[in-house]
């Protein structure tokens, strides 16, 4: 009976293909508290016991990305892009994700297209322990160009209030940690994509060191694991996504602190390197356009430091609060 | 410090002009649980006690009534489409809303049509009592066609367990009633902007007796506050959207039940009536893809009939279960 995915636009047969099997995608990517006998319009989600629960929620799309998805044919990971980038979002506030939600909306994708979009949403919310609690997928001819599609997520997590992470605990002369980006993430591809030529020439080729299309479709990675174990020591969290390093760690930062970054401390991957020459892109643009290979930052008192960074192996210390 | 909306692939002084304003604009759609001193990317709700809450959530588009919305320049309203859905697929299950998350993805919308299109939202959660929590604006040139936008919303509700609308209940002699809609609600524009002429003729126009924009842009309206004091005696709910009367109902039914409706109960509004003969559309597909004057329906025991009909005066019974 349940009417997990809902598709608009489109034929009844078609309807009465996909249905089905997007139920079946999504129980792969399920929990204990998803109450699947009834809801028809709508997921439920039996929440557990908590003292003081926070919900903690976010919704995001993947820009631009979706374009260049299509273009190199990885329908079946742009679904980790979307849950990835939700759920470090929500990770900032310490929250663990509970359930996502996701929003298709297309022009002549098949049938088959369609699933493997919907089967990479379930694969990462599945390696993320979140149920897939449903979705929206439209069919809307008139408004997206022929073959092109866009996709959007939401995601619901929770936290103990007492667990919050509260960036108002950051003082002067602590520490900011950051894991590494593997790419763009799904920052700056509008950019990216006037700026990069469509072959590149045999001096890019070997420092960019791997084939484009592998350069620029890597998934955004989810930082949850990495981070779970350390929340407790942990006072703030910034993603780096639009607005770029300095732009993100600004915004969790109390008044009168400022962050002071080393850019001498992590080497430029090579596709920042390549967008930049080939879109003669200002260094003051990249670095507010794109993460510039730094992913996540993260603010620790400074005895913490050492604890966090032998945890873990790609830690960097990129700066310290001032 | 609130990051409340994020905007991806726009100027940084676009960004500047319209994030403290959508700030300004949610906070007017607001609940005593939102925690607006920390959270950066993400929004946080404090759940309040209950015994055995269940989480209720759905995420849904407004299809092509987004092309009609800009064409009758009718932006601030369109928000109150997208709420008002959300919020009567989780009254379905018998939830109270929580709060609420746009996608509002765009190619050369002005930042003034931009703030409409938000404050339209949040007026309409605040009508629902729903906090407007979070969402994503994003500028993609490349993907949507000048002028045009796409806009999406994932609601979250609660309800307690031992309130969950169940609809194993539904019994053979149990009476459906319904709401009648306003219009096409969000369902069926593709068909309709296909069907319809540009101008309508005398006779047209007299029997739709009001204008074409008026007939087709009326906003989805939300059924909680009709349906939220009966919740109690209520079996089941189908809010009819995209399948229209007998496919909704169906969903909700019990095995070895169905729906016998008896369309002489209601009189089919003019606007359905001009789409049909427009277009040509048989009576089977029009009853598949519009509500056909019917916004939602829900079945109750033949006893609590009555009380319904008396308290709801737009009440109409339109059938029961055999």
């Amino acid at each position: 009976m349940k009417k997990l995915y809902k598709q608009a636009g489109v034929s009844i047969e078609e309807n009465d293909y996909l249905i089905p099997r997007y139920r079946t995608i999504s129980k792969t990517a399920t929990r204990p508290e998803v109450i699947n006998e009834i809801g028809t319009f709508s997921g439920l989600f039996k929440l557990k016991k908590y003292t003081n629960p926070v919900l903690v929620a976010s919704t995001d799309g993947v820009g631009t990305k979706v374009m260049l998805a299509k273009q190199y044919n990885t329908l079946d990971t742009i679904g980790h892009d979307i849950v990835n980038h939700c759920v470090n979002d929500i990770l900032t506030s310490g929250a663990e994700p509970l359930f996502f939600l996701d929003y298709l909306a297309t022009n002549g994708l098949t049938k088959q297209q369609k699933l493997k979009i919907v089967q990479g949403i379930a694969d990462a919310c599945k390696k993320n322990n979140t149920a897939l609690l449903g979705g929206e997928t439209a069919d809307m001819n008139d408004l997206y160009p022929k073959g092109e599609f866009d996709l959007a997520g939401t995601i619901v997590g929770v936290v103990e209030k007492n667990s919050l992470i509260d960036t108002k605990s950051i003082k002067p002369r602590d520490s900011i940690l950051a894991l590494p980006s593997n790419g763009l993430h799904t920052n700056g591809y509008s950019l990216a994509r006037k700026a990069l030529p469509k072959r590149l020439n045999n001096k890019d080729r070997t420092l960019l060191g791997e084939p484009l299309k592998q350069a620029l479709m890597r998934s955004h990675p989810s930082y949850l694991n990495d981070l779970k174990p350390h929340l407790a020591v942990i006072k703030g969290i910034a993603h780096i996504t639009g607005g770029g390093i300095e732009g993100n760690i600004k915004r969790i930062l109390p008044k009168n602190t400022i962050a002071k970054i080393d850019k001498t401390t992590w080497s430029i991957p090579p596709i920042f390197q390549l967008i930049q020459k080939h879109g003669k892109v200002s260094d003051k643009e990249m670095f507010q356009v794109f993460n510039m290979g730094i992913g996540i930052a993260f603010i620790v008192n400074q005895r913490h430091r050492k604890q966090l960074m032998r945890k873990l192996p790609h830690c960097i210390e990129i700066g310290y609060i001032a």
